[in-house]
């Protein structure tokens, strides 16, 4: 069994069946009735007046957030760990024309404000040096750690202060917001948040992420970046579809909550062996070479982190039961 | 009815089945079994080897053709309407780093080798003036003009005197090769093209296209520039399969031959309305404003195109049997 | 004697003797007492406040100018024969990050309100399409011709009215000036022109051209765009200089009266021959290849400018008197 | 008196000189007989044949260099205090279309072959992440520091193993040879570097720069590169000329031994002080608030390097008679 990425899940039935039933005909582009709903889709989630654009990566979301945000000219403060910095082949500096992301430390690939202010309040404000124009966090991180709405406005007051955009990279999203409890809103633009990547594939989805401004304007020159990027899908009902199949019902909470379940079992499973808390679907455990071996002898794959560290990855299909094999084999080290 | 566009039309029962029947856990990216197998299947349909990319549109396949093709300093010579120019917000600018596109004239969107040749001759040979690095030519046309193999090697032998790349953007290419009934080959490498952006959603597909290079090592930085600009899909599977489905059983061709088959009934219909010779699967006709509007009246939706003329286009669920109406219509008019 | 170019003439003696004075010791970039006086200077010049920066090239400051305009995904409207399209290897597509120039025809390479109109109009208002953000002009043109402020105006009401800006490339500012005998204000802010490429190195200047925009708040983020470009040069006060001394006591008019007069001359000795009217300081005659061999032959050094064409630039120290034994070579063929 | 910065002095005789003896009519750009000259006094002084191109600033010299080196998927490695990574506005990043700039630690801003093998092998090898392409190195460093010969080949070594460029940021590659008193070959292409950004202005220079290419290939495109970024003067003679007047008679090598020695005059009178060994002619001293009060009272400027630290910089015409006053106050402290 896999627990590589999340990125391996197949797509849920929900996705499934609504790609089915947009197959037919209609406009092209986004100019379709699924496109159309999207909008209000988000704004109703989001209790705001939003713009969003379906993208097929959140590569491509994030990067066209930050081209938003932050001009060639500018600098984008961001975690050294974030995955625009570490995972996206220059992504953000393709789409901003060549912006720098300035990278900052702290526990768990979480930003603190007062890493934020430091790193800020160390560039010289001439013409010599990029200036900062936007902040960058992942919530849920990269290492499964989750934002509180207040530690998110806290960051969004410095953000304010100092006149800097603020994207929230939201691959795991749905699983911040299901380990919270609280509304979307809550860990978005009530905490001062620009612009949200908003991820479905890692948690059901096929092909579909949602680029949501919670400042519309930004979404106009956006709409003209998204074409020249060439990800203006021509059937983009089938993008749209999937979002608005996940938003039904909650099914993108329902997901991620299994997520997260599967990954508290591991969590549970590992206990002196954790080296982050599990608070969304990654688990990451310290384990000898030897006991590497011995869970992929079992069946087990997952991708070493680092020199005796190895990180485990829960998607929407493997929940608690399905889990609970691996938890077993990890208790059982 | 539509005749808007092929882009309008739903995906083929292949394609469905095969995104469903694709819809298990499997490695992300393009590490998959069905994206691995593309450069198998592609270099059996050319009879050379080749590398393959799967992308979701065709602004991508072709942004991404011309970026291996053109530096940011040089230029690309390509037709005044072609879909590069006309229609893809500067796609090719943005992933060329910046290269001009030297527009040319021609009948039916069509470039010939004395045509390219005065273009490129007007250029002086210095520093001060973008020099031609790649030809991209469209076939199918923009309007539904076809390249036989003979046309496309003289135009290649340009290339390969000036030292130029040469693209072509097959959007429509299996209407092309349907109206041809020639090899694949024939009208790609054997003519001298290196790179194809080989169309299978206005064909029948629903997010899929396949970058074809025929010298395989422009794929090598392509993968780097594929994933910078967020076209690396985490379930890339989906698309692959798309294009295996599509590539079994020649449903590509069939699909195509049916779309031309619809396209050339209308023709018929059109008669001495018809403003270009229809090859493919656009017609374009003459109407006046009455006529259009009649047509309209009768449930036919279509484009103006300029003045008194109006561009129909079939698409591979609309053979013969589904536009008989339409050709009865234009036919009554 | 050398009719190939203005750029082929030496600087000056008042920019010379400017630049040993500045030889001392100061601040760097463009902290320095110079530079810190061209606001001032240009602002008297063009009795409005501006904000003025020294590049060294026409190049750089039109291509910065237009960065400041138009944004990656926007279109540039200028003449066909524009020095931004056809002398310049892509600058304005570097420093803009790819927007597309529309190139517009018009007799004596200027455009008119009419043409500037057909081409925007032109333009389908979707997300396919680059749309226009700016119209650049050239005054003088690339054929010595010189637009009116009222023509200017009619040009600049249509720039008003789409909401594009508007970019005048015054490589032979003064040259224009100089003919028109208008304030300097006439021809640029009074007549909705929103920044300058205004030229000194044709006229000459040694290393220096002034950038100033008539809404100095587009020139903050220039600050960056030039520093980033590699134009803020350390030891700025040489440039800064250089402009200072040909603003004081008229110099640059003085030096394009000169030359305009050396061209006027040649363009009484031209006569029937002249492809253009003369109003600048560039002359294009009708020479059959034997005359042209004759002129050469009597130690004339100029361009061909296409079959039986030739053009002849006359520099400021190229007036009158130094011109004659030309205007007389001509006369006599 | 100014220790700012080498930037703030003034023009030498010899170059202004030759300015004044380049004052005449001659070809534009760089086809007039200084800059033909310039490929081969450059390929006599290094001893083998370069490529070299006169550009104004060190930032052109150095994001040209870098834009042959590296494309704009990949990464260059260099020092976090890199003058390309904090002083230049991001125009690594604007010339290379976006390449990233990883960076590397080192005491007195150089690198180690050690150092940069650990960041390289950090980088997986896929298309995630961006890969390095080439090494900046700076020498005489940021700090003042000069890299030995072996030290430099050693680097070389680590380039020439990875398949690197190897890029050296030369603002004071004078003040480094002049240390050494070793052959400019020996630190640059005998030790693996492909291209050097030689730097005159600061030491006495006035807008000129060379950019030098040890494998002259890479000046072809380069050369377009210049062009496009308005770097190409269009009365180029006069940096030409400045550039050969400093190779003249070893104009460059006798500045900069007087700049040095100039520093090593205040790091004698720093003693216990000094924060870096001082090699070249920049020195780096702990100075308390108020010992840096009493020297700025007694009329010397310098800038502040961080709490209690101080940066003082000697340029061509503040050798050891000059600066003797400045040694004298801080040994009074």
């Amino acid at each position: 069994m896999r627990f590589f990425s999340d990125n391996a899940a197949p797509a849920c039935p929900a996705v499934l069946n609504a790609i089915v039933a947009a197959n037919e005909q209609d406009t092209a582009y986004d100019g379709d009735r699924w496109s159309r709903a999207l909008d209000g889709a988000m704004s109703d989630l989001f209790e705001t007046p939003v713009a969003c654009l379906w993208v097929p990566t959140g590569t491509a979301a994030n990067a066209l957030a930050l081209a938003a945000l932050c001009p060639p000219h500018g600098a984008i403060l961001c975690h050294r760990d974030a995955h625009i910095q570490v995972d996206e082949c220059g992504a953000p500096e393709f789409y901003t024309h060549g912006a720098k992301l300035l990278l900052i430390d702290g526990d768990g690939a979480k930003l603190t404000p007062r890493a934020i202010d430091a790193t800020a309040a160390a560039i010289r404000d001439d013409v010599h040096q990029v200036q900062p124009h936007a902040i960058s966090i992942t919530n849920a991180t990269e290492y499964g750690r989750v934002y509180s709405p207040a530690e998110i406005a806290a960051i969004g007051e410095v953000a304010k202060t100092r006149g800097l955009g603020f994207h929230m990279d939201g691959a795991r999203f749905a699983n911040a917001v299901a380990h919270l409890g609280c509304a979307p809103a809550d860990v978005t633009w009530r905490a001062g948040v620009d612009a949200l990547s908003f991820g479905f594939v890692k948690n059901g989805g096929m092909s579909a992420e949602a680029l949501v401004f919670f400042r519309p304007d930004l979404a106009d020159a956006t709409r003209y970046r998204r074409k020249r990027a060439g990800h203006l899908q021509s059937k983009g009902r089938y993008l749209a579809a999937q979002i608005l199949a996940m938003l039904a019902g909650d099914t993108w909470l329902t997901n991620a909550g299994a997520a997260n379940a599967g990954a508290a079992l591991l969590a549970r499973a590992g206990g002196g062996r954790l080296i982050q808390p599990v608070e969304a679907n990654e688990v990451f455990l310290r384990l000898t070479a030897a006991e590497a071996a011995s869970l992929r002898a079992q069946g087990f794959d997952f991708y070493d982190w680092g020199e005796g560290q190895a990180r485990f990855v829960t998607a929407w299909d493997q929940g608690e039961a399905v889990v609970r094999p691996l938890a077993d084999a990890i208790a059982a080290l």
